[in-house]
Protein backbone atom coordinates (compact mmCIF):
# COMPACT_ATOMS: atom_id res chain seq x y z
CA UNK A 1 0.00 0.00 0.00
CA UNK A 2 1.40 3.61 -0.92
CA UNK A 3 2.29 6.28 1.78
CA UNK A 4 -0.70 8.54 -0.35
CA UNK A 5 -3.45 5.35 -0.26
CA UNK A 6 -2.68 4.95 3.55
CA UNK A 7 -3.21 8.26 4.52
CA UNK A 8 -6.67 7.99 1.92
CA UNK A 9 -7.86 5.27 3.90
CA UNK A 10 -6.95 6.58 6.90
CA UNK A 11 -9.19 9.79 6.59
CA UNK A 12 -12.14 7.76 5.30
CA UNK A 13 -12.14 5.76 8.33
CA UNK A 14 -12.01 8.58 10.15
CA UNK A 15 -14.94 10.32 8.54
CA UNK A 16 -16.69 7.50 8.92
CA UNK A 17 -16.26 7.05 12.23
CA UNK A 18 -17.40 11.01 12.87
CA UNK A 19 -20.39 10.50 10.66
CA UNK A 20 -21.34 7.41 13.04
CA UNK A 21 -21.40 9.88 16.01
CA UNK A 22 -22.92 12.51 14.30
CA UNK A 23 -26.03 9.53 13.70
CA UNK A 24 -25.76 8.78 17.13
CA UNK A 25 -25.55 12.19 18.77
CA UNK A 26 -29.18 12.85 16.51
CA UNK A 27 -30.79 9.90 17.54
CA UNK A 28 -30.69 10.65 21.04
CA UNK A 29 -31.36 14.32 20.12
CA UNK A 30 -34.51 12.59 18.99
CA UNK A 31 -35.61 10.25 21.57
CA UNK A 32 -34.63 13.42 24.43
CA UNK A 33 -37.44 15.61 22.02
CA UNK A 34 -34.45 17.77 22.18
CA UNK A 35 -35.25 20.25 19.43
CA UNK A 36 -32.48 22.37 19.59
CA UNK A 37 -29.98 19.26 19.69
CA UNK A 38 -31.81 17.86 16.75
CA UNK A 39 -31.90 21.14 14.76
CA UNK A 40 -28.27 21.97 15.62
CA UNK A 41 -27.33 18.86 12.66
CA UNK A 42 -28.82 20.38 9.78
CA UNK A 43 -27.26 23.10 7.38
CA UNK A 44 -29.20 26.40 6.79
CA UNK A 45 -30.23 25.23 3.31
CA UNK A 46 -31.42 21.40 4.18
CA UNK A 47 -33.38 19.87 1.72
CA UNK A 48 -35.32 17.78 3.03
CA UNK A 49 -38.10 14.48 1.35
CA UNK A 50 -39.63 13.54 5.42
CA UNK A 51 -41.65 10.58 5.23
CA UNK A 52 -45.05 12.64 5.48
CA UNK A 53 -46.87 15.32 4.89
CA UNK A 54 -45.23 17.53 1.74
CA UNK A 55 -42.86 16.80 -1.12
CA UNK A 56 -39.94 18.48 0.77
CA UNK A 57 -39.13 20.91 3.44
CA UNK A 58 -36.62 23.62 2.39
CA UNK A 59 -34.59 25.20 4.70
CA UNK A 60 -33.69 24.99 8.31
CA UNK A 61 -36.81 26.94 9.24
CA UNK A 62 -39.17 25.63 7.74
CA UNK A 63 -37.89 22.26 8.95
CA UNK A 64 -37.87 23.06 12.30
CA UNK A 65 -41.38 23.62 12.17
CA UNK A 66 -42.04 20.46 10.58
CA UNK A 67 -39.81 18.93 13.82
CA UNK A 68 -42.08 20.81 15.99
CA UNK A 69 -45.43 18.92 14.72
CA UNK A 70 -43.86 15.82 14.30
CA UNK A 71 -42.96 15.86 17.71
CA UNK A 72 -46.15 17.17 19.11
CA UNK A 73 -47.90 14.26 16.73
CA UNK A 74 -45.58 11.65 18.46
CA UNK A 75 -46.89 10.92 22.03
CA UNK A 76 -45.25 9.09 25.36
CA UNK A 77 -41.90 7.75 25.32
CA UNK A 78 -40.24 7.87 21.91
CA UNK A 79 -38.88 4.83 19.98
CA UNK A 80 -36.20 5.16 17.37
CA UNK A 81 -33.94 2.75 16.89
CA UNK A 82 -31.60 2.62 14.42
CA UNK A 83 -30.27 -0.92 12.19
CA UNK A 84 -28.23 -2.20 9.65
CA UNK A 85 -26.21 1.33 9.36
CA UNK A 86 -24.35 1.60 6.42
CA UNK A 87 -21.71 4.53 6.14
CA UNK A 88 -19.60 5.92 3.14
CA UNK A 89 -17.62 8.99 3.74
CA UNK A 90 -14.89 11.15 2.09
CA UNK A 91 -13.19 14.38 3.31
CA UNK A 92 -16.01 17.16 2.82
CA UNK A 93 -18.85 14.43 1.15
CA UNK A 94 -20.50 11.16 3.24
CA UNK A 95 -23.84 9.52 3.03
CA UNK A 96 -25.18 6.68 5.34
CA UNK A 97 -28.31 4.86 5.21
CA UNK A 98 -30.14 2.71 7.56
CA UNK A 99 -34.02 0.99 8.31
CA UNK A 100 -35.31 2.68 11.53
CA UNK A 101 -37.98 1.60 14.15
CA UNK A 102 -39.88 4.73 15.01
CA UNK A 103 -43.12 5.70 16.70
CA UNK A 104 -43.57 5.87 20.53
CA UNK A 105 -45.15 4.21 23.52
CA UNK A 106 -48.10 5.86 25.00
CA UNK A 107 -48.31 6.38 28.76
CA UNK A 108 -51.06 3.03 28.87
CA UNK A 109 -47.86 0.92 27.40
CA UNK A 110 -48.89 0.66 24.20
CA UNK A 111 -46.43 0.46 21.64
CA UNK A 112 -47.07 2.21 18.09
CA UNK A 113 -43.98 1.21 16.29
CA UNK A 114 -43.46 0.67 12.53
CA UNK A 115 -40.08 0.40 10.10
CA UNK A 116 -39.29 2.58 7.95
CA UNK A 117 -36.50 3.90 5.88
CA UNK A 118 -33.61 6.43 5.83
CA UNK A 119 -30.77 7.98 4.05
CA UNK A 120 -28.82 11.41 5.29
CA UNK A 121 -26.28 12.77 3.47
CA UNK A 122 -23.47 15.30 5.15
CA UNK A 123 -20.78 18.08 4.17
CA UNK A 124 -18.51 18.95 6.00
CA UNK A 125 -19.05 22.67 6.82
CA UNK A 126 -16.85 25.25 8.90
CA UNK A 127 -15.25 21.77 10.33
CA UNK A 128 -18.02 20.31 11.47
CA UNK A 129 -20.52 17.88 9.20
CA UNK A 130 -23.73 18.85 8.87
CA UNK A 131 -26.36 17.17 7.06
CA UNK A 132 -27.44 18.94 4.12
CA UNK A 133 -30.06 16.21 3.18
CA UNK A 134 -32.35 13.60 4.08
CA UNK A 135 -34.83 11.00 2.95
CA UNK A 136 -37.36 9.30 4.89
CA UNK A 137 -39.87 6.78 3.61
CA UNK A 138 -42.08 4.22 3.89
CA UNK A 139 -42.88 2.11 0.49
CA UNK A 140 -46.84 2.04 -0.62
CA UNK A 141 -49.06 -0.70 -2.15
CA UNK A 142 -49.49 0.43 -5.71
CA UNK A 143 -53.44 -1.48 -6.00
CA UNK A 144 -54.56 0.43 -2.33
CA UNK A 145 -52.38 3.23 -2.52
CA UNK A 146 -51.94 2.49 1.23
CA UNK A 147 -48.73 3.37 3.12
CA UNK A 148 -46.94 -0.04 4.20
CA UNK A 149 -46.20 0.28 7.78
CA UNK A 150 -46.22 -2.99 8.85
CA UNK A 151 -43.50 -4.60 7.06
CA UNK A 152 -40.49 -5.94 8.38
CA UNK A 153 -37.11 -6.65 6.84
CA UNK B 1 -6.96 30.21 -3.05
CA UNK B 2 -4.17 27.75 -2.43
CA UNK B 3 -3.24 25.34 -5.16
CA UNK B 4 -4.28 22.44 -2.93
CA UNK B 5 -7.53 24.44 -2.63
CA UNK B 6 -7.47 24.67 -6.12
CA UNK B 7 -7.09 21.13 -7.33
CA UNK B 8 -9.47 20.09 -5.19
CA UNK B 9 -11.98 22.14 -6.02
CA UNK B 10 -11.15 21.06 -9.75
CA UNK B 11 -12.03 17.61 -8.78
CA UNK B 12 -15.34 18.40 -7.39
CA UNK B 13 -16.37 20.64 -10.15
CA UNK B 14 -15.08 17.30 -12.81
CA UNK B 15 -16.71 15.02 -9.92
CA UNK B 16 -20.45 16.64 -10.13
CA UNK B 17 -20.22 17.07 -13.90
CA UNK B 18 -19.57 12.98 -13.83
CA UNK B 19 -22.70 12.57 -11.55
CA UNK B 20 -25.01 14.81 -13.26
CA UNK B 21 -23.88 12.77 -16.64
CA UNK B 22 -24.45 8.98 -15.35
CA UNK B 23 -27.99 10.90 -13.74
CA UNK B 24 -28.50 11.48 -17.21
CA UNK B 25 -27.35 8.23 -18.86
CA UNK B 26 -29.52 6.54 -16.12
CA UNK B 27 -33.04 8.36 -16.94
CA UNK B 28 -32.11 7.59 -20.68
CA UNK B 29 -32.33 4.01 -20.12
CA UNK B 30 -35.67 4.10 -18.14
CA UNK B 31 -37.04 5.82 -20.61
CA UNK B 32 -35.93 3.52 -23.24
CA UNK B 33 -36.67 0.96 -21.01
CA UNK B 34 -33.21 -0.69 -21.19
CA UNK B 35 -32.82 -2.82 -18.53
CA UNK B 36 -28.85 -4.03 -19.42
CA UNK B 37 -28.53 0.13 -19.17
CA UNK B 38 -30.58 0.52 -16.02
CA UNK B 39 -28.73 -2.20 -14.19
CA UNK B 40 -25.29 -1.07 -15.56
CA UNK B 41 -25.53 1.69 -13.32
CA UNK B 42 -25.69 -0.54 -10.14
CA UNK B 43 -22.70 -2.14 -7.77
CA UNK B 44 -23.46 -5.59 -7.33
CA UNK B 45 -23.76 -4.89 -3.58
CA UNK B 46 -26.54 -1.87 -4.03
CA UNK B 47 -29.16 -1.67 -1.32
CA UNK B 48 -32.29 0.26 -2.82
CA UNK B 49 -35.09 1.61 -1.20
CA UNK B 50 -37.88 1.90 -3.90
CA UNK B 51 -41.27 3.71 -3.32
CA UNK B 52 -43.22 0.24 -3.49
CA UNK B 53 -43.53 -3.10 -2.31
CA UNK B 54 -40.86 -3.43 0.13
CA UNK B 55 -38.79 -1.68 2.62
CA UNK B 56 -35.23 -2.57 0.70
CA UNK B 57 -34.09 -4.74 -1.81
CA UNK B 58 -30.50 -6.02 -1.71
CA UNK B 59 -28.05 -6.71 -4.61
CA UNK B 60 -28.00 -6.29 -8.03
CA UNK B 61 -29.83 -9.61 -8.81
CA UNK B 62 -32.85 -8.88 -6.74
CA UNK B 63 -33.47 -5.58 -7.65
CA UNK B 64 -32.87 -6.32 -11.22
CA UNK B 65 -36.14 -8.76 -10.71
CA UNK B 66 -37.62 -5.39 -8.87
CA UNK B 67 -37.06 -3.47 -11.92
CA UNK B 68 -38.44 -5.55 -14.14
CA UNK B 69 -41.66 -6.18 -12.77
CA UNK B 70 -41.90 -2.47 -12.56
CA UNK B 71 -41.82 -1.79 -16.14
CA UNK B 72 -43.92 -4.27 -17.09
CA UNK B 73 -46.60 -2.89 -14.92
CA UNK B 74 -45.91 0.95 -16.43
CA UNK B 75 -48.06 0.61 -20.00
CA UNK B 76 -47.37 2.94 -22.61
CA UNK B 77 -44.49 5.44 -23.45
CA UNK B 78 -42.61 6.29 -20.08
CA UNK B 79 -42.04 9.62 -18.69
CA UNK B 80 -39.23 10.11 -16.27
CA UNK B 81 -38.24 14.05 -15.63
CA UNK B 82 -35.36 15.01 -13.14
CA UNK B 83 -36.57 18.26 -11.86
CA UNK B 84 -34.38 20.80 -9.22
CA UNK B 85 -31.66 17.92 -9.33
CA UNK B 86 -28.60 18.69 -6.74
CA UNK B 87 -25.14 17.08 -6.35
CA UNK B 88 -22.41 16.76 -3.77
CA UNK B 89 -19.42 14.93 -4.66
CA UNK B 90 -15.64 14.42 -4.17
CA UNK B 91 -12.37 11.64 -5.12
CA UNK B 92 -15.22 8.59 -4.57
CA UNK B 93 -18.04 9.09 -2.44
CA UNK B 94 -20.95 11.47 -4.72
CA UNK B 95 -24.69 11.85 -3.76
CA UNK B 96 -27.24 13.10 -5.83
CA UNK B 97 -31.22 14.23 -4.96
CA UNK B 98 -34.12 15.37 -6.95
CA UNK B 99 -37.90 15.67 -7.11
CA UNK B 100 -39.08 13.47 -10.79
CA UNK B 101 -42.78 13.50 -12.26
CA UNK B 102 -42.65 9.48 -13.39
CA UNK B 103 -45.62 7.90 -14.78
CA UNK B 104 -46.69 6.31 -18.11
CA UNK B 105 -48.33 7.69 -21.30
CA UNK B 106 -50.92 4.88 -22.27
CA UNK B 107 -52.11 3.75 -25.90
CA UNK B 108 -55.26 6.12 -25.88
CA UNK B 109 -52.99 9.31 -24.56
CA UNK B 110 -53.92 9.57 -21.07
CA UNK B 111 -51.22 10.48 -18.69
CA UNK B 112 -50.65 8.75 -15.86
CA UNK B 113 -47.82 10.79 -13.72
CA UNK B 114 -47.01 11.75 -10.40
CA UNK B 115 -44.22 13.47 -8.40
CA UNK B 116 -41.82 11.67 -6.17
CA UNK B 117 -39.02 12.12 -4.39
CA UNK B 118 -35.09 10.45 -4.93
CA UNK B 119 -32.15 10.46 -3.38
CA UNK B 120 -29.05 8.49 -5.19
CA UNK B 121 -25.76 7.64 -3.82
CA UNK B 122 -22.44 6.80 -6.26
CA UNK B 123 -18.71 5.30 -5.19
CA UNK B 124 -16.35 5.34 -7.70
CA UNK B 125 -15.44 1.38 -8.10
CA UNK B 126 -12.81 0.88 -10.64
CA UNK B 127 -12.95 3.97 -12.67
CA UNK B 128 -16.72 4.15 -12.73
CA UNK B 129 -19.57 5.81 -10.47
CA UNK B 130 -21.78 3.29 -9.64
CA UNK B 131 -25.39 3.84 -7.28
CA UNK B 132 -24.14 1.96 -4.28
CA UNK B 133 -27.96 3.00 -2.85
CA UNK B 134 -30.89 4.38 -3.98
CA UNK B 135 -34.16 6.01 -1.84
CA UNK B 136 -37.44 6.33 -4.13
CA UNK B 137 -41.09 7.37 -2.50
CA UNK B 138 -43.77 9.64 -2.22
CA UNK B 139 -44.90 10.89 1.42
CA UNK B 140 -48.07 9.55 3.29
CA UNK B 141 -50.72 11.08 4.71
CA UNK B 142 -50.63 10.61 8.50
CA UNK B 143 -54.48 10.17 8.55
CA UNK B 144 -55.60 7.85 5.78
CA UNK B 145 -52.22 5.83 5.56
CA UNK B 146 -52.68 7.03 1.96
CA UNK B 147 -49.49 7.53 0.22
CA UNK B 148 -49.70 11.15 -1.51
CA UNK B 149 -49.50 10.67 -5.31
CA UNK B 150 -50.83 14.09 -6.44
CA UNK B 151 -48.56 16.74 -4.58
CA UNK B 152 -46.49 19.51 -6.58
CA UNK B 153 -43.64 21.38 -5.33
Amino acid sequence: MSPDTMTHRKIETTAEDEIRAAVDSWVKAVVARDIEGIMSHYAPDVVSFDAIVALQFKGREAYRKHWEACLSMCEGEMAFEVHELAVAAERDVAFCHYLVTCGATKEDGEKQVGWMRATVCYRSIGERWLIVHEHFSAPFDMESGKALLDLVP
